[in-house]
């Protein structure tokens, strides 16, 4: 469960994916608790009928790794209007968060995710389940190096240079044509009902995939705001850095960083950024920090939402992690 | 009408204030058009029953002066639904900014308005009628060094502290056992509903009145985030600099600055940041810029908002611009 999508993924005892459906943004912070939990269910009574099952017949336990799943109130919450409202869905409910989602389906002995999709979040998992996060809080108190923040902070140059408040580090042009383009806007006062009456995340959060283009395409101000996202990324990583345990650094993979959402497809402008801010921390003295790996998912991260459902429910899923990864990055510092 | 409060003032031709009543919030981006509406209709109805006046006789003008007062579309739309709704109210309508209604209160000449309460705005108005903006685009946008804002950098510390994510530049004790009292939350999870589910700017920067009295009583972390909001208004004001006519630096005053909102009552605190930050842009070059001074009103804007409806509706009221504004700060740059 997303900011922005939604993805279901029904896996048989054996541990096969029997079937996969996707649905819209779920969460419940975004959308309310109603249209979070009839998207769920829609998105499961679909994923049984696509495997050629019974859907008046409830899974065994259903599994979910959602982006503000950390308030246990709200999740008890949502858990108990499920329950009530479909008897149908499943006998067993576990709610995690989208990092440990991720972290589950990667590996069993931890590692550090970096979620940037629609917002942003990090958790360190250590090898003995202890967790650390940084982040997280949504847009309002965070989110830094997510598809919100770049998109706000380009915009955000566009309105200071207009006011004379802050000067652009470079030209805003194509920027704010984009913006005006993707909002549909005319001038800067057209914004307000994107950013108050008609306020969407997701819509908004959007915005970053036109910056992407632009940096692809060489503008140097949407490469500006990618930098920036991949600083404040690597920021995420350095906060948890002391609280690694000794022996996540010394795998052959050195620290591994599992890095999720869609934001990391522009992995490319984010990297110089990125790799200075760990360098930076890493010659502040961390000596048994010499190499980090960047990793990818090649599953949902709901896989590992389904796995710890499963375990909750007193059942193991055999998942194969080295078929769920793939290393785009990794970087050895020098002695 | 601000963002947490509002007044309305009925004025005899002859400029004498009939009676004066408050209301909360009426800003429609903030409450809805039909909150803001029917709070304006209600404050003028009871000042004119409060002026001994017939409530279904209308009054010749009414003039709003309005936090988000300045797109077109919009501002036609209320006056529209008011006129539709509410036939006894008023003959004609007319509806400025809050930054404009506050000059309006304060002299015919001209000057410089900074308005820092719920949010915040800038706005240059020159002896020609010329204007010349900066900021004013609410919360998700800006609002630098309004009691929103201030709130908000105090409350990122206390996350940022939390995360390991940014160091607090001073202790963020006091900070955070004020914000859990004020909020009434024991720890930063509980602090997502008022960010989010609940959130109402108001109550928000409410919590800035509790930051200001820590920073009276001598907290670091208090004194630091006024210092901060005093240095973003200076921004403001350095940013519309270039604009100024160089008529409004030479009166006795120097260049006039209009203080308007309760941020402001917090001066001392915001004064070494707010000094500093114009002393800078006065070094950077601006030789004809050598005094300027800071003004309070002592009549609410919205006496100026009535003295635009009425030039608005082919009329004029006599105001005594002396009797409506005191002289709180003066500074003339070493030469």
């Amino acid at each position: 469960i997303g900011g922005t999508h939604s993805k279901a993924v029904l896996v048989s005892a054996e541990g096969h994916i029997l079937a996969e459906t996707d649905g819209p943004c779920t969460n419940h912070w975004l959308v309310g608790v109603d249209n979070c939990i009839n998207g769920i269910n829609d998105m499961v009574q679909r994923a049984k009928i696509k495997a050629g099952l019974d859907p008046d017949t409830p899974v065994c336990s259903l599994g979910m790794s959602l982006s503000g799943g950390e308030q246990k109130a709200a999740i008890q919450k949502l858990i108990d209007d499920m329950r009530e409202r479909y008897p149908k869905l499943s006998q067993s409910y576990f709610i995690t968060t989208d990092a440990i989602g991720a972290m589950a389906t990667a590996s069993d002995y931890g590692g550090i995710v970096v979620i940037s999709g629609t917002g942003s979040n990090c958790k360190l998992v250590n090898p003995d389940g202890t967790q650390v996060g940084c982040g997280g809080w949504g847009h309002m108190m965070g989110d830094e190096g997510s598809a919100y923040w770049i998109s706000h902070l380009a915009i955000k140059m566009v309105f200071d240079a207009r006011d004379n408040l802050v000067t652009s580090p470079h030209d805003i042009t194509y920027v704010k044509k984009a913006m005006e383009e993707y909002f549909q806007v005319s001038d800067l006062m057209g914004m307000l009902p994107h950013l108050y009456r008609n306020f969407q995340k997701s819509h908004f959060a959007g915005f970053c995939r036109k910056l992407a283009e632009g940096g692809d395409a060489g503008d140097a101000l949407c490469q500006h705001v990618f930098t920036e996202a991949g600083r404040a990324l690597g920021r995420h990583i350095v906060a948890v850095l002391p609280k690694v345990h000794q022996d996540l650094f010394s795998g052959e993979l050195g620290l591994p960083v599992l890095c999720v959402g869609s934001v990391w497809r522009s992995w490319e402008l984010m990297k110089s950024g990125f790799t200075q801010v760990l360098s930076e921390a890493q010659a502040r003295g961390y000596s048994h920090f010499q190499k980090y790996s960047l990793l990818t998912l090649r599953q949902s991260s709901a896989l590992g939402g389904a796995k710890m459902g499963a375990q909750n429910a007193g059942a193991s899923l055999p998942l194969d992690y080295s078929a769920n990864v793939n290393m785009f990055f990794s970087h050895t510092f020098n002695q």
